[in-house]
């Protein structure tokens, strides 16, 4: 009986592209079983890509997913890999015609088993799946499972074998990839056999898959790592059922948290913009640290030739905020355009008489206007800069900065961003160049430069307070009570969940962008838009207007 | 043993609300004691409103949610009403400490028994939840039920009784009404029992319930009818137990299609605006059939002095569609204000040289922008006047023409639009009055007029066609192939169904509108924005890009 040998492929999907994605699964097997693996393992929902959403209730598609399995394990045999276990995930109709989330186990042209998971999103019944099955390569017996918590009860539930295989299909939160290689060992420890992990990769829509697919021993420790948020396929050999640490096949670096929160943003918006078909980006360039970071993030991801930063100053922007904008295009090599936006502000508020709030709003529209106008020209992506702490409490204008496509920093909280800039420009030190993000973009205070002399903390809470009772009430869904229990001043309580609650109808309208907390807007967090609820004043919560007559600020 | 006397309220919840929900519940058992009964049934989640969302799942408004249902079983004591039995809809946790929708019934200040059903849009388990509980008013046994599906099984799985009471909350979807009356009609008949139904009433965001909570004989024929969409307490005897159809004792009429459709388009506007606190609406007035029909709606549901028009001319707008903006305004006693846009695109043309669909797109921005502005200085509530069929294809501007908090038509397609705006007309000259809507926004070919002579049917297939292979398309879900078996023609079949997939990410960030269909954008379908799978292609659908280079036509 030979060694074991396996192919883990940690594999960037295109969501319904199934041809596409049978290709390069074919292509990825082929490289696999050249360097001699028996059996290649793909991640859950490889074959269909995540967050189908409805599509996979069409019976179009349905039928299609269904018959890409089909001809994926006939070329298999015709391409002289029959002899190859290939485990692969897609969809399937369950008993009830419900569609399900199907890893297939492939071998000599045939489906030999396969395992169903309950499809999220799907309105498929909630029908409970069996934790696992088992199959033989080689002589030993893997046994399979769609999820980490499977895996744990693996001392119990789980037969003896040779290897627990688990596929996954994980979306990204902050952590997560530590967490989960701290599962798997652990799991494999109690179970006392080696475990191979594969996961997904890329971005989908407002999800990211990290990969960080790897092999485990018998005693849980690690054995092989994949990277994080890149393709990559590793051929390894099944480690020693023994108590003895198997020799390291090797296991690429886990990332520091500023890293891996860079990496996923990266990724997302990478993936958003090339899997649909653009070439390049264009956002407002502020001179402030949002645009900033967002600037150098999408130069990381595209190159800086493809990012279009636009410097649009109006009466009240500052000196520095042009200077900080241009330098800022030079160091990451973006091309940058400026229009100033003071003739046609002047042109609305002659006609329509704004002020106050209605002419801030106003100078925020003129320039999503500019940045809309030259994405119909020239065919960019519009990228949004709003940031989770923004987006909470409405410090934002809708279809003024709001505009745009994807919104990769929407659930960044307001500090982290400050942190990732110094991260980013750290990083870009210890590696002898220089920062891309201009020392005084970092520094100065915050202002949306839509008034004279305006700061962000005229009207917020400073971010460290802010950020801390969002977390509370947003990631945490605290009441009033718990916040205060926890030590904040009942009037920052009050003044930030006001500002949370009346904001719900623009965040239902902000564009995409990568989850990567447990809770993101859109995502994880729907509030009713009309709302009777008061926090703030319990039990006399009937005659106030929640979303009010004042539709948005600055 | 007396008579049984029923008071079904059909009740208007404000979502979040509790307090002012149970004054209003106590109030209307206070009117309906008064007139004798003995059994006062409120729909499910009257207590808590409908789509609550992840707030039902915050501790604070659980516990006020668990303690408003005591106070008002003390209440109705401390009132002398403890006699009565309420049955009343809220919120509970179950074993798991997940929230469930639960009906309470309540006598002499406790809690008789309750029924619990899973709620919508949470993350609780589906736990299954038992058909119906029974108990005992004025010694006549009620069985109690959430659905009528539940009821429908009344023969064989509910124990004989006196009553069977479904209590409901179900979301308005065209038909619907109808269909629930017969379905109770033939639970009613197969159990040999009289039934009692009652619905809640009433906008919530992208929901409307609609009433129609009635009484229904032994024989299944109707004894009572409370009207469609309008709060009403109707105070019943229990029909005798036998098979004469029982004495009337008020059946509202039942609504035509276009009656009922209108009605419902106008509470859910109606109660947005209202709930929300607004005072006034504004709307762009274009001369055309769906800003027409929006401004008729609107001023249905608030008066027209609440209705603010704008009619913003371009150089590409004829004479008669500021002539039928003018005309239409007049009609409805809405307020008119005109604002031409020839001065404000021009400022921007010149500064950015924007041509084709990217000038094309400005219009429709600029006069956004003028929206939004008259919104954030006066207060008023944007309507967008997006139909069905627009939103379908992505024929609409994102940031233009899409601006808004609220989109009464969302759901509506083109060629329904058309056949309301007829219907309302009609209706008014059937009671003598002028019909509202000009005779020529309804007769002249629609156009967008954002360039010479343009007219929609240049870029779109005629709407019969194309609402006929969306019903396909997007209701049904059907692929290409179903489509060509319909008869439809392949390159119409091709030219539709690419631009709905191009269009998914406007349509998710489109404002919220009311569910008036089966299956309403942003309710039920829900697809992937970065989308490799091409109906109009199987099987070489790898490398076309999806959403492609021209974010929007307008």
């Amino acid at each position: 009986m030979s060694q074991l040998r396996i192919g883990l492929a940690q594999f960037n999907p295109t969501t319904g592209a199934l041809d596409k994605n049978m290709s390069r699964i074919l292509e990825q097997t082929r490289s696999a079983c050249a360097q001699g693996a028996h059996l290649v393992a793909f991640g859950r929902l490889a074959m269909t890509g995540v967050g189908t959403a409805n599509l996979s209730e069409r019976l179009s598609f349905r039928t299609a997913a269904r018959d890409v399995i089909t001809q994926l394990a006939e070329r298999l045999v015709a391409d002289g890999m029959g002899g190859a276990t290939v485990v692969v995930g897609g969809i399937g109709s369950d008993e009830t015609g419900a569609v399900v989330d199907r890893v297939f186990v492939l071998h000599q042209g045939a489906v030999v088993t396969s395992l169903d998971t309950p499809l999220k999103g799907s309105s498929a019944a909630q029908v409970p799946a069996p934790a696992a099955v088992s199959f033989e390569v080689q002589g030993k017996r893997i046994v399979l499972s769609t999820s980490i918590s499977n895996g744990q009860g693996a001392s119990s539930d789980v037969p003896t074998a040779d290897l627990l295989l688990i596929v996954d299909a994980a979306a990204y939160v902050e952590g997560r990839p530590t967490a989960n290689q701290a599962a798997t060992a652990r799991s494999a420890a109690a179970a006392q056999m080696p475990l191979a992990y594969v996961n997904l990769v890329g971005g989908q829509d407002a999800l990211v898959l990290s990969g960080g697919s790897h092999l485990t021993s018998a005693t849980g420790s690690p054995v092989a790592r994949a990277g994080f948020f890149e393709e990559e396929l590793q051929v390894l050999d099944l480690p020693a059922q023994d108590t003895r640490p198997g020799p390291s096949q090797g296991v690429s670096p886990a990332l520091d948290r500023n890293a891996e929160l860079y990496a996923a943003i990266v990724v997302g918006l990478r993936d958003y913009v090339t899997k649909n078909g653009f070439r390049s980006v264009v956002l407002g360039l502020s001179g402030g640290i949002d645009s900033a970071l967002l600037a150098v993030l999408a130069a990381d991801a595209l190159g800086g030739k493809s990012v279009v930063g636009v410097s649009m100053p109006s009466a009240y922007s500052s000196e520095h905020s042009k200077v900080d904008a241009a330098d800022l295009a030079e160091r990451i090599g973006a091309n940058l355009v400026v229009h100033p936006i003071e003739s046609m502000v002047d042109v609305f508020t002659d006609a329509l008489d704004l002020q106050g709030v209605a002419e801030e709003n106003l100078q925020a529209r003129v320039r999503g206007l500019i940045l809309m106008g030259l994405s119909n020209s020239h065919g960019h992506l519009v990228l949004a800069p709003g940031n989770k702490s923004e987006l909470a409490v409405g410090y934002s204008t809708i279809y003024g900065d709001a505009v745009g496509g994807y919104a990769p920093l929407k659930d960044v909280f307001k500090s982290r961003v400050w942190e990732l800039a110094r991260w980013r420009n750290n990083y870009a030190l210890d590696e002898g160049l220089i920062p891309p993000i201009p020392e005084s973009s970092i520094t100065k205070p915050p202002s949306a430069e839509l008034r004279p002399g305006q700061v962000d903390q005229d009207s917020l809470p400073p971010y460290e307070i802010l950020d801390a009772i969002l977390a509370g009430y947003v990631e945490d869904n605290h009441g009033r009570g718990e916040l205060l229990t926890q030590g904040f001043a009942a009037e920052i309580i009050d003044q930030v969940i006001t500002l949370v609650d009346r904001a719900e109808w623009k965040r239902q309208q902000y564009p995409m962008g990568p989850k990567l907390t447990r809770v993101a807007f859109g995502e994880d967090r729907i509030m009713p838009i009309t709302n009777g609820w008061r926090e703030t004043a319990p039990h006399s919560n009937d005659n106030q207007p929640h979303q009010g007559a004042e539709h948005d600020a600055p």
